[in-house]
């Protein structure tokens, strides 16, 4: 434990501002702190499960998960579901499409005496302690274990999945004799009894174990992906271990005999590498090479490079709060997770919906991404932000076969994107309508070149997204009689209304997208006309698109303007029905959609999350404050928050309204999404839009940042929650880097020496 | 041969008016071969297909067949799929919801010499006919098979599903050796290997053989049903049977020795029953019973018996066409579904919308039934009509709970209703806004009603559909600010359209239901308090509600009025696209889905079936003859007619509006639908509803008969298409029984003998 300590400028005795604790054992909470602690360095990750498992939750029960709401089924998992996930490998389910697979269980290591099990529901347990300290991302369980043989044992296991070394994942068991004598057994294994939202996706797993202690496991998915896994174990005693392979799972066990006094140390050392990782040579070996170089370079070592990879993130990304320190503890939570599930040098995959802490949202992109998630790595790791991007120029082909499937040209991002591009999505409501996710990537596009400055951007991967989408936006568009464009059959942010006729917030990004391309190619053909030659080339572009192009941006029908008092979610949505909110929802501590079938709600005036809000966060600088006021208090008490995008903007625009204490409410209610306790609220996954929600309620609402999309300059108005004394960042902001401290009667905007941003990732 | 033209009073020399035929054998046309010469009498129904089965044509494929647009999705099978259906077999299907089994094949019988099998792909054939009697619903088949050692034999195969003992089925093979001399095997089976959707039903199949000629097949299927079938075998030479059971298979197989000149008859005899059958006794013992009583009264007697009862069904409801041999073959292949499909005894049951043909719609009853289906039925035989209504009657439960879990209150029933009332369709846009089947079945009672005249039905069974259907309307109508009752979230009969609001025809329609409730109540609280208290208590009815009752008829909106120019199919329905229809429909001969998105359909003023024009043949008095035809010019040519649901209305109303050309057209094309090779049109079963349609085609559009919903008297307005020298039929009105008979300048009503209903089915 100390050395997790010895770190030089890891705050000490700073445990209640970084260590999420869990106070004493609740089986029915364990599912939610396996989410809320997951571990992970961006090329793996592992949900924070017990090393031994639970009881009475075997890991490979097989059943047919339905396409649902996924927002409001019920999870079937009541007690636990362990999960390890390589964001890149992933297997078709029959039903809901390409999922992410659970790999198999790589961190098992068992305690055992006289034939008795360590469990945590059936053992004599006490003095247990667990948490996640976030400063490292390392994971700490700690108990007293009164055997029925009358031994008194003092277990601590501790884990980490290096931010270094990102195949390897270290861990630790100690057992401290209190009391008592007897054999103690270890048994570590690597487990391929796992299965995916009920699915098998393995074709083969061949487990190996070597007495001298090394285990391994090759594993063959239905989709071809090769994922190796090689454990080395070390043990403070000497220990002959015994091989207790099964078909799927291999695992050694070791006796030890101890008495009052003693303290035994088992490690576990385990790499894994797949068939897709870019490193050369073979899969297979490198995973053992890894093993062999982690062990020459030593457990110490190992953990000192770990550490500061993670301070060096802290460092970018941190956000300090002074006299509030359980937001500071919460705020650092999402942070904790924003930091882990990016993958910062892998452009092929970018983040998931569940931050890759759980099953449930299939492993697979959203909109999320480019409007929740972006802003924070744009503007604490831009290299970050370049990636996102990236990915979804690297999945254009796939695009462009969502689009040809419609029978539109062009490319149409995936509401649910697969790996290359292509639209997962089960259920159709969402995947044929909620079609903003397309503009939405252009949007992002902008955001990233506005903030970091990078131009050439544009010019090398955007001008293709940006033709190509907006070739698929004329197919899209019908035309009125009156000679006016229309987007129809639309879904907006709002989820509760699947099926509007000009959605103000789709509208206006698909507008602002059109008018995008059109400044893009008009200026690099002024200005940069090779270049405009090799896209019109590459991208087979005729003169006239690009005055189609204009037309339909010019003609294209926002159904509010700057007169418009309360702007609607819609042309139509005055003609959906009033709710009774008060009659229906009588328990608000559930969702609105739990107590209002499908079929009702489809039809009423009841908002899953912010639509025109969100619209006017994107747009802040197009709507007067009167518009901004009467759009909030319309919509506020309609909307429903069942969907975790919406709470943060309600925040947002409330800091901007000067409404602090509805400000300081969302901003509770965004830290309880993942955290409460009463909700179980990690209990699938990380809600990881909603964490970067909580950076821009802090970012763009409390410190009052305007976004680089409207402005060039750092600008800042804050709003301090009362009783905060100090709110204080870092800004990566066109190539430079400043601190931002904000007091409640002042603030300061501090350049910092060195480059935000370093260009140039191999695609 | 001979015996099936033996019985008096079956048209001599007319097979070109009465046998449906199949010339030459093309691989291809078989599945829809299958489909138009399935064979039943209510009871059960087995599809066209070969004794024998067909060549790489396995029955026992499982796969996972998923929710889908059943007039798009491409049919699995490209060959074959045997059919054996007795309605109330159902089962689960984890996608599809319940479903009706595919029961074991009772048909099998093979021929083989020398080991070489009969084989329609394989074998030398020539002179192949086979032919499907409408007269008494016998199947023939005949041909020569030239065997690989050099036998000709002339094969005759013929069968028939008995109407009046109606659960045997008879089969006869003949082969007469023309040339050369061997060995001739003929094997019998029961086979138990047949999947439904690929689904495997059976949780037990049990096949014995009994060398002296009898085998039988005891089927327990997953819901707990058992099926059993007993065969006898006779031949007209000696023969040892050989025992061929396999696993799910109980078959014998017999060995004769022949030369040139020998004629070799094997007949097999079958009796099903199940323990749904409402006789008394045990089902097993039922069967054998069946079959020894069977072989008692003997084959040409069971033949006669067999034949009167088609005889007597034929001659109430038979269309007489003269002057066009190809429309009087044809509109008796409808009527001959029509008179098959039927279960005039079990109102446990209704018609399923392929009509017990084929697996495409799992066996499941629509609104087909008493929209299309319920005229036939009404005026040929009431007791049959009443049943249907019945079957709603006893499936309340379901529509109640069906209401339940949208959270309304009352009866709600079902877009696709199981057998005990509950929704099926597993595409939630159909099941959630198809909502005016609650309000069809009310207007189907009001049709049963006014046509015999019954109107006790009404008090002891309609006024429970009256009061909990307009409790759920009471509760599915929303109150727009200006106090005016809305039908939002609604897909009309159009069902290109999911979302509309207000559509014309299912607010007329619930207007029509709420106010034939209130007016009932009304006339039951008058006349008949006794009846009217029995029904405030059973119902727990609450007086106040007879008030909201009146106030929703009243207050519900309609999206036009007698004033309206073209009537609207709903209140934004000119908000939806206007469609290219030259540029994305290329080829008319397909439908018109295959050529665009769900996505961009749902979105476009395409409809797929009658929607305006459906309210106006409903509702005729209601519309002057201008917005008849400026419906019919305005929809029309958006109409694509992807539903089979489209066609008849259209004749109906081409034929009001005088427009003899189009009204021909529209009747070549209703004919089409099941007997077109080019679509394969029966390949899924029989389209059911559009032998309804065909019927009021040309009763209520070319015999011009005025519906007995809006008409005391028989009223006829002829339009005769050129060519028909006359059109007669029988006519049930109001418990009397009529003979029309029209020649292109005069028509006459004739009034028959005898009563046409009989009352007072148990239920």
């Amino acid at each position: 434990m100390e050395r997790y300590r010895r770190i030089e400028g890891l705050q000490m005795n700073e445990e209640h501002l970084w260590c999420l604790k869990e106070n004493g054992y609740h089986a029915g909470l364990h599912k939610h702190y396996e989410g809320l602690f997951t571990q992970g360095n961006g090329y793996m990750h592992a949900r924070g499960s017990f090393e031994e498992g639970c009881s009475d939750a075997p890991q490979d029960e097989e059943y047919l998960r339905f396409p649902d709401n996924v927002t409001l089924e019920k999870p079937r998992h009541p007690k636990s579901k362990q999960g390890t996930f390589i964001p890149g490998i992933v297997a078709r389910h029959p039903l809901l499409k390409e999922e992410i697979v659970n790999l198999p269980y790589m961190l098992g290591l068992e305690l055992c005496s006289a034939g008795e099990s360590l469990d945590m529901d059936r053992s004599r347990i006490s003095g247990y302690r667990r948490w996640l300290d976030l400063r490292d991302g390392s994971l700490h369980r700690t108990l007293i274990w009164e055997t029925a043989e009358g031994m008194q044992l003092q277990c601590t296991f501790e884990r980490y999945i290096s931010m270094a070394d990102t195949h390897l994942c270290i861990q630790r068991i100690q057992v401290e004799v209190l009391a008592g004598e007897g054999r103690l057994e270890v048994a570590a294994s690597l487990r391929g009894d796992v299965r995916t939202n009920g699915m098998n996706h393995f074709d083969s797993v061949v487990p190996m174990a070597e007495i001298g202690g090394s285990l391994s496991l090759e594993t063959l998915t239905e989709q071809g992906n090769r994922i190796f896994m090689h454990s080395a174990l070390e043990a403070s005693e000497a220990v002959t271990w015994q091989e207790e392979n099964s078909l799927v799972t291999a695992a050694l066990r070791g006796e030890f005999a101890v008495q009052t006094g003693d303290r035994l140390t088992v490690s576990k050392l385990t790499a894994v590498t797949t068939d897709r990782d870019m490193e050369e040579g073979e899969a297979g070996s490198r995973a053992l090479a890894q093993l062999s170089r982690a062990r020459e370079i030593g457990w110490d070592q190992l953990y000192e490079r770990h550490a500061a990879c993670w301070k060096s993130k802290w460092q970018e990304a941190d956000i300090i709060i002074k006299g509030d320190d359980l937001a500071q503890l919460n705020v650092r939570a999402s942070l904790y997770h924003l930091l882990r599930a990016n993958a910062p040098e892998d452009a092929r995959v970018a983040i998931c919906a569940k931050g890759y802490a759980g099953e449930a949202y299939f492993g697979r992109y959203f909109w999320d991404t480019e409007i929740n998630l972006l802003p924070f790595y744009l503007h604490t790791n831009p290299q970050a932000a370049r990636n996102l991007l990236l990915f979804r120029y690297n999945t254009l082909d796939g695009a462009r076969r969502n689009a040809q499937s419609y029978g539109y040209r062009g490319a149409r991002y995936a509401w649910e994107s697969s790996l290359s591009g292509e639209e997962q999505c089960a259920n159709w409501q969402y995947a044929d309508h909620e079609i903003h996710v397309t503009a939405d990537i252009v949007y992002a596009l902008y955001h990233y070149v506005r903030a970091t400055g990078d131009e050439d951007f544009l010019e090398h991967y955007g001008i293709d997204i940006l033709v190509e989408t907006a070739r698929y936006w004329c197919d899209r568009v019908d035309w009125n009689r009156e000679g006016v464009g229309e987007l129809l059959g639309v879904m907006g942010p709002d989820e509760y209304l699947p099926f509007t006729r000009n959605n103000a917030f789709t509208n206006r990004m698909v507008k602002f997208s059109l008018e995008q391309t059109v400044t893009c190619l008009d200026s690099l053909q002024g200005s940069k006309p090779d270049s405009y030659a090799a896209a019109v080339e590459r991208l087979g572009f005729r003169p006239e698109e690009q005055e189609l192009f204009r037309h339909t941006a010019e003609k294209l029908r926002l159904p509010y303007d700057s007169g418009t008092d309360i702007v609607p979610q819609s042309d139509d949505f005055a003609s959906f029905a009033d709710v009774d909110f008060a009659g229906i929802w009588t328990d608000r501590s559930r969702p609105f959609g739990h107590f209002i079938s499908q079929e009702r709600n489809y039809r009423s005036k009841a908002l899953k999350q912010a639509d025109v809000l969100e619209l006017m966060l994107l747009f802040p600088q197009e709507f007067s404050r009167e518009q901004l006021k009467a759009a909030y208090d319309y919509y506020e008490p309609i909307t429903t928050h069942d969907s975790s995008l919406s709470v943060a903007v309600h925040g947002i625009v409330a800091s901007w309204l000067n409404q602090p204490e509805a400000a300081v409410n969302f901003l509770q209610r965004v830290m309880a999404i993942d955290l409460s306790l009463e909700k179980k609220g990690a209990a699938e996954g990380i809600h990881i839009a909603n964490c970067g929600g909580l950076w821009q309620l802090i970012v763009y609402g409390l410190a009052g940042l305007k976004s680089a999309m409207w402005s060039n300059d750092i600008e800042l108005e804050p709003q301090l929650p009362k009783g905060w004394t100090e709110l204080s960042f870092q800004l990566a902001w066109q190539g430079e880097r400043y601190r931002i401290t904000i007091h409640p009667d002042a603030h300061e905007v501090h350049k910092l020496e060195g480059r935000s941003y370093v260009a140039g990732t191999t695609l």
